[in-house]
């Protein structure tokens, strides 16, 4: 049973807002918080070099952390700035001819589909965009369908940036395995609220942030790199930590998933990452799960119940991503009026996940994502904001009208 | 006149160790470790995104102290995660066709030298190595002599990360403009202890590091890339923060510099950069890189005096950046007592500079880097421990041996 009175007191900041913006930057727990300011004391006090060499032992645990989180080997996990370099060391590593295929779902991330499309204009591959089912899940009969020879990669977000959507990666992986096509997984919202198993999902590179759900610091991401598949890749920079400069004509690259970052890090925030994870194994993966699934369930059983929001979710089994609009108030109003309130929620632009955006029509949305260290009163909280700015909204409309 | 006093009483570590690595990682002054830490504490406490939009006024106010520092324009300024990216940044967004020649020097830091080979790997392009004159400093007459139409790039380091030497950048610089050839200067260890002006430089694309002379946290560096070359650059890799996704099929490189960025970054340390730029700029960068050259002035000279210590120093006008050995004891073994005496200072590996060590014959060197925040004492102390050093070395060997 997960102690929630500690876990709130684990993270001060909880008795003073209502923080439901788990999928923009989730608040960091103290222990967190802590492990970065000591460090940038000690770097302070003895040097940034020195101070690294004094901490290399815990430097290097973090390698073990990430691996543990998503059941991967230490040297298949590559510790970088964020997602998006994580994603891009990956996708820029692998070779496209033209006509070569990329497969795609309806809810990619921005940040994807334009190295998508860079690559497209670089190399002739083509972008192929699988489509959605009823549910607005990747139709992974589709997906079989539009396999063929020509199909040099999968690459799927997880669970989009918002819609609520938990795409059905381990499916997708077992097809990709399947055809033996490369599988690349943007698990950027999935890491730290859901059960992430690499061997489960069949992938061969996946990408992650510290700052969402797992409650890390901003500027952390990581890769992981299948060890069978770490041969075809070639990262698309390189320094000398990621291939030594062995001989005057000639660099190796490193043997292991470092080959994707470079020498100088800013470890402050590494050891950050690796308590964040630390504080997320010590609750438990599986208990974390179950209460994002949870309170994202009251939360969107609220809102349904509340006339005048419409829901924005997508797939069988949403994740703690709660997308909706109130009717005739603009996302950046609500979320205003929900801060005014001591609520902190965000909104998502169209521009974020456009194919899916187009597809379905929608302007900016509200985004609400609760996480295990939230009470329901909180997401009550929210419920009731929103049912009352509806009823403030037609109280302001004259009966006359009505 | 340097408040030596109030400069020190800046740094409370300069009380307790004479720290001798800057070309390291420096010291970072009070106002940069409170800055790192008031942030993360406002992360801590609303939030990483509201924190940010907090702080967003003075997050975009680095842009402009960076600019200033080098007297470049806002938008001509990326703010990255170290110099290796920025370096990456600018090398990786040029075009090579097989047979494109890249002019650099034989002090070239080995991870750009790495990337190099990759590229020339992966277009065909060559490596052409301009050789040194009799000073060390590479020769601009071989540069003008070795000059064509092939000549697509010249990149070399401004101050090689050992052997003291500055290479004449502003001659290359003029050789460059002449001939109309793009010119890459990596000045991760020239920013913060020299007058860096773009301008006087004629560069196209410049790359720094925050954590070295500026003083800055880890984990932070800057690229400089000229408003009318950046049309020229297209970057390796993009987001949609670089490159917003503006229809279903089309993507837009931002205008500015920042198209070398992604979204996501640790504002923390971007703000600490700010902080660690705005305490140079105050001090002033001339006064500071008087001194940084009377620092290693006394240091060269005071070595030079004992006998038992090599210099190993290139070029006309050394950096703050002072190599040497001392006679039988191995480099890592002088950073160790000289650790044990309370002086911080650092070794360097032939593999950093491999071309310039292996026409040299070197094996580790000790490298001792003073800042304007260090006292003539702490200099002192170091010229001391070494000629004691060769002293009890001596004192070692059985009189009867000699």
């Amino acid at each position: 049973m997960m102690d929630l009175d500690r876990i709130r007191a684990d993270t001060p900041a909880t008795a003073r807002r209502a923080y439901l913006h788990n999928a923009g930057a989730a608040l960091m727990p103290r222990t967190v918080v802590d492990t970065l300011k000591n460090h940038i004391d000690l770097e302070a006090e003895i040097g940034g070099y020195a101070a690294f060499r004094q901490e290399i032992g815990r430097c290097e645990a973090v390698y073990g952390s990430v691996a543990r989180l998503i059941n991967a080997k230490p040297e298949e996990i590559a510790l970088v700035e964020n997602a998006t370099v994580a994603w891009q060391m990956a996708f820029y590593s692998l070779e496209f001819a033209p006509g070569d295929r990329i497969l795609t779902a309806e809810a990619e991330y921005a940040a994807n589909y334009v190295a998508f499309l860079q690559m497209a204009k670089r190399t002739g591959a083509v972008i192929d965009v699988v489509p959605s089912d009823p549910t607005g899940e990747l139709d992974v009969a589709a997906l079989e369908r539009m396999i063929d020879h020509k199909v040099k990669l999968i690459a799927i977000t997880w669970v989009p940036t918002n819609g609520g959507l938990a795409n059905p990666a381990a499916v997708v992986g077992r097809i990709a395995k399947a055809h033996g096509i490369p599988y690349l997984l943007d698990a950027c919202q999935a890491v730290g609220q859901m059960v992430v198993d690499v061997e489960a999902l069949n992938v061969d590179m996946l990408s992650a942030t510290g700052r969402k759900f797992l409650r890390g610091p901003r500027g952390t991401g990581f890769l992981y790199a299948r060890k069978g598949f770490l041969d075809r890749m070639e990262p698309p920079v390189i320094d000398h930590y990621a291939a030594p400069w062995v001989a005057r004509d000639r660099y190796e690259l490193r043997p292991d998933a470092r080959r994707f970052e470079n020498w100088e890090n800013n470890y402050a925030a590494r050891l950050g990452l690796g308590a964040a994870v630390d504080y997320a194994l010590e609750i438990g993966m599986e208990q974390i799960a179950a209460r994002c699934l949870a309170l994202s369930g009251r939360l969107r059983a609220g809102l349904a119940a509340t006339g005048g929001v419409t829901l924005l979710d997508l797939g069988r089994t949403p994740s703690a991503i709660v997308s909706f609009n109130v009717d005739g108030i603009e996302a950046r109003e609500v979320v205003r009026q929900a801060l005014a309130a001591g609520i902190v929620i965000g909104a998502s632009e169209p521009e974020s996940t456009r194919i899916d955006s187009e597809n379905r029509n929608l302007a900016d949305t509200v985004r609400a994502s609760p996480h295990y260290y939230n009470s329901e009163a909180e997401v009550d909280r929210l419920i009731d904001l929103c049912s009352g700015m509806r009823g403030k909204l037609h109280a302001a409309v004259p009966p006359t009208v009505i």
